[in-house]
């Protein structure tokens, strides 16, 4: 009969239970509590392997891999011919977003070494897509064989198994960090463009960690520059802060539990006229890559939600005439964007990171049986994610940025512009033609 | 000679500007702060009469019109077909959102009356596009003249000009409020369809304005009611809130400002399931649909930027099992979402509202001939956007959630599901045939 | 019961068809070949009144209306702007459409008036999107009762009943010849963008007619030109073949049969290097582009079918350089495309069209409760499309060609070109900077 | 100043060119018919080593890798979970596609063994991306590296640097016919959904090559069968004319020489409603699917360019009522496909193939350097496509089908269908429930 066979098939009988082989048995299901030693024979049969998908409409980047796997990366789709183009130009990000780089990351260690396996010839990207391939090296699955069994809170697995009704992955697997790095490396390429076409520069920073935070008025957003970020592990451009950053994260670390933050990001020399009026405005497609990272809870841009205790006489953004002849404005609470369009002023947003889900302490939960137990995970995990947050908040913006010139290229561009009222995309080139590229 | 032939056509050239006609030369200049009276032909020669785009790829509405032309609306493709639809399904929402519905509101007078005029037959929808249409009744287009000549602060005037290098509209044109007449219409369709198979409900309310803020505990989002939400002008369930709300309101309003505000939103029995892993987190799709809306400024969801203050033990969300053998969290940090998916609890999310950008007050600023001026918006306008927001905010949400559930159901629900760890999309459908359709 | 209750709103019960009132009953079936009054007010609530979809990336055009609403017309999202556009420029191709237009096509009557309702101002496109409208003027609904009630044979009737589960339209609805009103006034504007950046020309005309074909060698594609075409109403540049093809369609149109034919497209002067390598080579998108249009039935460009009876010596294309030191082929089997990117050469396609399925005859047929039937169409038809699906086949070439070199701007042009490989997109705009625009 | 250092950066300038080093020096340019001897080191340099690209909504196929690189594959996104699934079901059909299958293909050697890399555990599809990959194991560069200088006529190594301004690939890149391995293992994932969820079948075959052609009533659509199609190496089901293909590909591959042909691909219990009706029609993807592959010319269905000799009176189908109480036609000259979506009769299609651009005689061309000069490609080549063009053609419908299926499945199978008009999707599946998965 066609109906039991098919239901034999995807495991919606009762039979289709028992293919799965005893791990749902009574005498398989884990005792509350119980610490299993890692059976790895057993926990690859139940893995979940992939999980990957597509940013972009005209700079297209696709992310492959996770945790566990071979490796990981991406191809960039639409990436524009003969930019000079080489992994240390993506090294550097990646880099920032490597696990193991301080004492306030994972322990976990990986060189997470890029290779450009196709895309770029001779030094010059080809037109045709660029593959960027990461291998992961640091493979200690068992550290997860508990995690098989049991939903970690806040975490994807049992919203994994609800979506796909397949038993899930141990290790997250593209819901992983891990899985960042394809953007990270698309995010340099992005980078790269935007400062060579237009000069536009995108700078994250680590604002708040627990409750320290940041006070606005001791960054200046004109100056602010790479190398005050990376001056110290937590990636806060002022030093005093950054201690006391530290130390917040140091002081959840030895407990084996875990803290949130905010990281704040600006983009300068954006081009005027990025973005479009409707359901693509700029700031739209900035909160929606902002959050799909791992972690997030919240975007702002401009005033951001201090604006709602506003009044408009006070709020509004007054337009005045600079010394060359440019129109600006004199406050900068519309964030860079009116009307969902870039107005050649700093771009700046706010990102909020919850406190890491994977905690050492002793939780209570429910297996994927369905039976109430406790787990103590025992893989490695960042004790405040924003620091390795920062390069991968970049590269969001980098490719929301990218997308956005070349879709205004394609429309406004194809013909002369209009003096009266445009400049050219990349007006501000010269200003740093000195920046090696 | 074919270079000066195409500049003169596109404006790029001295000559170009003269094909405007008098409007740039000297004389015509305004001076700062002088009121000119409504010089109708000439406005209308100026006017960019469009902008429309659109949103989802299963459920894809695209809005068109603007404030100024014979009116707006939407059309809605890949609508299921057989759903009973009529225009009093979307009559509703946007009586919710129609200008003139109260003191706090822009005295602009609409009825915002709706007319189905494709796509259903008989009572039922077809299965092809359902185009709605609006029409403007009230066109006032003197009251924005002087604006032809000024950026207004904080408004689109200036980022249009930037981008396509074209004198823009009096009134907003396609970034006017009036554009989301189309997205509440749509957005109605979506709900009934939500709400007809799985029982998915979307209710927004106004939970800040200005310096009055809601506490957190006066709302039971288990509870919560549509006639709670109506029972004031402000839409804020609780009337003690609701009318210092009000009062806040109307202080700013006799002084022709302006204040903002914050509308939180809740979509309950949502399918579990909904969402993908990697880019397109149901989180940052909502967080795209609602900073798409005009005079946003923030998203968040679950705990948000507060959660950022907690540690990782305490923001986890434990998981137990219900007394109906379902798996559920005992609090609702993630907010309904993790990694991306939905979980089955509510989804929750705050957006913030910048105070509106017209306010009768003087304000400095530049024309479009760059010189300094001054002006004065006599356009009328609302003191406060939420309250009228509130129903854009559930028409996004709606719009987010329908595409997701038709994107689930394409994928994950082709062949049977597997019952152990799925649970049926509709499975809460019958807990309100009750509710009339 | 819930089920019930969603089952009766669904059509999907017995007590669902009662819904439908007495049309289904027995005693309302039609008698075979029976020629039932117009029964205007109930084929109304019979109607399906849309369809309406998009096509292209960047230049995106979404159509709507239908034989029997108040109008059809397009949205065109993306133009560039600054463009000049006024509604002469589409009227030229919307007249070449137009039904009436002589003896060999349908006598029914639209003068088929455009008007421009957003998206130009001044004379000049915005940026913002274009809505053209036509108003429908000849609605004789009443021609097509019968057909209500019956299948007409190799039609969309029955087709949309199976998909969407509802009793369709009268007439057609957006299967109909109608909608591409919408595509002819998109594809006008579409000729201009590519006439004035690049000086490219498409020219399509009938080239066969039942089994009146006319000799390839007859047609100078380097010299063809649109008054060539437009000497008769079959549109064949050929005035003796064109004589043949008028009396092959009068043979037919007095018997109330049809005929079929093929209409022949060129580009000249279409930029090198638009397309992409792999799923979206320019020869796919063209054929796809062609082959939505209604009556297709194959496409071939190049050698097409007859290419398959070479060997490869014979028909490869070989490379020389010409007098001005631009590399070219000597022939043109490769149809302007090779790798699926444009090399610079013509690019020329043969689309086939079926006999029009309206004829005057009787039919046998079943009707839509299932009951043989007989069917005379008494709606006025076109004995032979092709004449009329002339412009149809330019606007969707037209379509194709600028959002690939909006695509290709986008990508391979964001910087400056290598001369070496390369040519500017618009190199030959100068030769014919005497066309008027 | 800018604009050198951008333009030396980007090729555009004299100095630009001299950065690719010795090439273009005058004393490196290649004599006329010179042979070089293989430069493996230097070729390598020159390298352009990917082009990839995505096909489909629903169900997303983005394939990636090239002839001379590591491997070549694709990443599924989309595919629905708890489908059995492993490497046998793409082997199948991988086998019917590789090179040195029989004399009459070319004799490079490949296994193209595949490999699950993701998305597929214990036997099942998870849900997430399912990755395969094929390794590179014959990769004889330096038969290329005379083709690194010339332009190989009728190949995309012109237009490749056309478009991009870049030196490009020996072995074709990506336009290679290697590319479609990834087609072909998406193609069978596809297939198996949609003989598991309707019993669907799709079986191509040659029917012509050079000028043996298969009369049309020696093949029963009703009846074919894969082993009969299989039964010979050049996939002829009738053995006759098998021979007679066999013999013509003979005569040409002796002489170097090489040749075309046409290959027919049908689709049996195709679900009904398959399909949009504008833009998308069923007929318009098919062929935008079929002529994205290498070296297709033309594509037909139904009745295609011969239906255009026929009177209307004659082509329509006539519908009737089986003895299963189904609407069907008498004849099928619709091939399958009324109005842009399924109507349940066989879909049909005829699909052009050139003669193989790589032939072993000597041309004349041009070099990358603008000079004439002859060659001899001494790469091995197939005399004729088509027998290994059959899964290709296949794998492109079936990729077509499901992504139609799956949008079908979203939008009008949300809520119960209604029989009066409609018939489950999955109909027919329990009349094969015996075929093995």
């Amino acid at each position: 009969m066609a109906s039991s066979i098919s239901t034999k098939l995807f495991l919606g009988a009762p039979d289709g239970s028992a293919r799965l082989g005893s791990l749902q048995s009574p005498q398989m299901l884990p005792s509350p509590g119980l610490k299993l030693p890692a059976r790895r024979s057993q926990s690859r049969r139940l893995e979940i392997q992939a999980a990957g998908s597509t940013y972009g409409t005209y700079f297209r980047v696709t992310t492959f891999g996770e945790s566990h796997g071979g490796g990981v990366g991406c191809v960039i789709d639409g990436c524009p011919p003969r930019l000079p183009l080489s992994e240390a130009d993506m090294q550097v990000d990646l880099d920032r977003r490597r696990p193991g780089q301080s004492r306030i990351t994972t322990p976990r260690k990986e060189t997470d070494t890029c290779k450009i396996a196709s895309g770029v010839a001779d030094g010059l990207t080809t037109g045709s897509p660029i593959k960027v391939e990461v291998p992961n090296t640091d493979q200690r699955g068992h550290d997860y064989s508990e995690m098989s069994l049991a939903y970690r809170p806040s975490h994807a697995d049992a919203t994994y198994d609800f979506k796909y009704g397949v038993r899930s992955i141990q290790g997250g697997g593209r819901s992983s960090a891990r899985e960042t790095i394809g953007r990270v490396a698309a995010g340099a390429v992005a980078k790269k463009i935007l400062k060579q076409y237009a000069g536009t520069e995108i700078l994250a920073y680590v604002s708040q960690v627990h409750s320290v935070v940041l006070p606005e008025n001791l960054v200046d957003h004109e100056s602010l520059t790479l190398d005050q970020i990376e001056s110290n592990i937590v990636r806060c451009p002022n030093p005093e802060y950054a201690e006391k950053m530290i130390a917040a994260i140091d002081a959840v670390r030895v407990k084996g539990d875990s803290v949130g933050g905010v990281v704040t990001c600006i983009a300068r020399n954006v081009p005027r006229g990025l973005g479009s009026p409707v359901f693509d405005k700029l700031e739209a497609e900035l909160a929606k890559a902002a959050l799909s990272l791992p972690a997030t809870k919240g975007f702002e841009f401009g005033s951001g939600f201090a604006g709602t205790f506003m009044t408009g006489s006070v709020h509004n953004d007054v337009f005045y005439m600079d010394e060359h002849g440019r129109i600006r404005t004199k406050t900068n609470r519309s964030g860079g964007i009116q009307g969902g369009i870039s107005n050649g002023e700093i771009i700046n947003m706010r990102i909020a990171f919850k406190p890491t889900s994977t905690i050492s302490r002793k939780q209570n939960t429910v297996s994927r049986d369905k039976n109430d137990t406790e787990l103590i995970a025992r893989g490695r995990h960042d004790p405040c994610v924003v620091p390795r947050a920062v390069p991968m908040v970049e590269a969001m913006v980098a490719l929301v940025l990218v997308d956005q010139l070349m879709a205004q290229y394609a429309q406004c561009m194809l013909f002369p512009i209009n003096p009266a009222l445009q400049e050219p995309l990349e007006q501000r080139k010269s200003e740093q033609a000195q920046i090696p590229l």
